[in-house]
């Protein structure tokens, strides 16, 4: 028998025993042996609760305690979880999370203690929920030199924009109806200032390209500026406004710039990403043999993300006293400034100066729309990030502008 | 070092040759030691080609090399690659395959064997090409109770029905434009008549449930029937026909019934499988605590068919000595008769019998098409397989008929 200690008791610790009781027979089966809950730390009490007697609010009893093999740390947040992640780890505890602050902050140096204690530190749940993508990426995609990780990493904007697309809804409007369905948070900012998928493109950044993706380095955007306007364009274009968080690795000749950022984007009908409605996360991924492919999945919720963080559970229990290898050097990744990145642009310039405007950003294709006959839209030529934004400060007249995925 | 042997030099044995030349550097880190081809069996000779002095024309050169430590079995069918699979594993050497037909037949045993000399049978390239599924559904998904896997699985009647959805084009013209472009066989039956799918769903059920799911037990359909009136139906219903491959778990009280199936189904507009066109393959997975996922790419070609038995070969080396884990016991698991299913179908009747079709089918809805006057399409309320072949004998006049998934 193992004996895990749940660290944080809301909501997506109290999804991991719910998974873990439901299921109990299956996952023991998995797990070679019983998988069972020792200890859950919280700083309340929970009397009633199947789990009360399982409280303990002092985690140097779970530490001191030999018989916890498994440690899940779903506290979220720095501190203490990274305090109590290492210790563990120390005392040679694996530990399982969801916590993407800790691993964007730190995951390369816990790696490095679980490596050197033989046990596991493992975080599928830390990036799109339930979708399995880390173990992937660690696991099956090693035969492949990946050139993008591209994904629709936050499920609060990614309805807002499906809900802006849907049924024509401003942005205060559609966020308004995410927080009374309970899919946005009273204070929004985390989602839809992009700072969350920020962590979670580090995480995977670092994961796809084997350094370390510092959060702080990746250009973030958000999706407030995004105008019902803005997405009648997409419509015509046969295109949808996304929040993509993605990484690329541009090889030119012996130089490879590498590139993340957070912002909103205009993906194609073809793009596998373009059909990501919802709530729903994916992740789309590009190999050099591979070609395509992409996980969906539900990015949040507290059985999707406590079923991945038991997987993890379950694959720590399976290895024992043996590391699991993960690709993830403490070596900082240098990423190339955002302005030598290239791509096409979308841009509404007003009705007047058209073609003044599709001169100077090099206009691939020129739209208009019924009910905006003062302005009109613009796809680019290829341009650099500084040349688009160059020029655009040069017109002085840009009403808006969304970068356009490739 | 780890010296591999690569049996078959076919379209996917060239693409492992080529994916190991080209990643090498890549593939030596993640597997944490070089890994080089040794040996190339192929009854052929390809003189001028790099390999021509690895080619070997008989196995027990590769059998009796204590220096072959993994083999690549790429050959397809079931003789010799049973044979040669079994005497490798039994002389201690792992096998990773893309080859699904002696996966779906001898599967299990494959594995028991390996366990028993604590090696590994990898055959994560045999369903789904590139797409990761075989590993995800053994190590990632494993705190879940999978109730349904449903999947795009066969590219070429992906590639026919997309293009008789785009064009309009009849089922024949489709088949010829994808056999010109390399898509389709000359001889097509396995994949139009869904041979190929039924292995695929065999394997992938055979994983999710943990028994044998015998491939001649799946009731198998094929898409040449589906006609171009059946697709503007489906498009007027907001859906799309698709030649689903799936295995379910359906409980009631006590009793559990497991069911597996190939045939066309019509798929809604927001099912992520809808979105899945061309030549693409994606596997749906539906689990008690994850709900919906999906896993897509590319389902054939030579590049990510041999990226996954890559990714196999480097899993395999890395593990050395060290059985892993894959649910799958030889026990057959009784799939329950196709007749008891239950689901809605869709069905087109001459318009002068309407009345009295809807009301023998139980009918939900009912659609026409300008260009079809004579005829109604009806959409039913959930029947049993039965009920509906019963009641179709009995009305005696049905055009056509396509199940709707649920």
């Amino acid at each position: 028998m193992v004996k895990i200690a749940v660290l944080g008791y809301g909501t997506v610790g109290s999804g991991v025993v719910q998974v873990l009781n439901t299921n109990q027979e299956l996952i023991d089966k998995k797990s070679g042996t019983e998988v069972r809950v020792k200890y859950v730390l919280d700083l309340r009490d929970f009397p009633g609760d199947p789990i009360q007697d399982k409280i303990v609010h002092d985690f140097n009893v779970i530490l001191n305690d030999p018989e916890v093999q498994v440690v899940v740390e779903v506290m979220g947040g720095l501190k203490p979880a990274y305090d109590f992640t290492k210790a563990a780890l120390e005392a040679g505890k694996s530990v399982c999370t969801s916590n993407k602050e800790l691993v964007a902050a730190h995951g390369s140096e816990l790696l490095d203690i679980a490596r050197s204690k033989n046990v596991n530190y493992l975080f599928e749940a830390s990036c799109g929920g339930g979708i399995p993508i880390i173990r992937p990426l660690n696991s099956s995609l090693t035969a492949d030199d990946i050139d993008e990780i591209s994904g629709i990493l936050n499920g609060t904007t990614n309805y807002i924009l499906t809900e802006m697309t849907e049924k024509g809804a401003d942005f205060a409007d559609a966020l308004k109806e995410a927080q009374e369905l309970g899919y946005a948070e009273r204070n929004p900012e985390a989602d839809v200032e992009g700072y969350d998928p920020c962590r979670k493109i580090a995480i995977l950044s670092s994961l796809a390209y084997g350094k370390t993706v510092h959060y702080e380095d990746v250009y973030t955007e958000g999706i407030t500026k995004v105008s019902p306007e803005d997405i009648l364009y997409a419509k015509k274009l046969k295109m949808a406004v996304k929040l993509l968080a993605s990484g690329h690795k541009v090889t030119n000749g012996d130089k490879t710039n590498y590139y993340a950022m957070v912002a909103p984007f205009l993906v194609d009908k073809h793009h596998p990403l373009y059909s990501v409605n919802g709530v729903f996360n994916a992740v789309f991924v590009h190999g050099n043999m591979l070609g395509d492919a992409m996980f969906y999945g539900s990015g949040a919720g507290s059985l999707p993300t406590a079923s991945a963080v038991v997987g993890d559970v379950v694959d720590a229990v399976r290895h024992g006293n043996r590391n699991i290898s993960i690709f993830w050097d403490s070596e900082k990744l240098e990423l190339s400034p955002n302005d030598t990145a290239t791509r096409p642009f979308f841009l509404r310039v007003p009705a007047s100066r058209k073609e003044e405007a599709e001169k100077l950003f090099n206009a691939e294709k020129t739209i208009t729309i019924d009910t905006l006959p003062n302005e009109v839209g613009i796809v680019t030529g290829i341009l650099t990030e500084k040349e688009f934004a160059d020029r655009s400060e040069t017109f002085g007249d840009v009403i808006s502008r969304i970068r356009i995925n490739q």
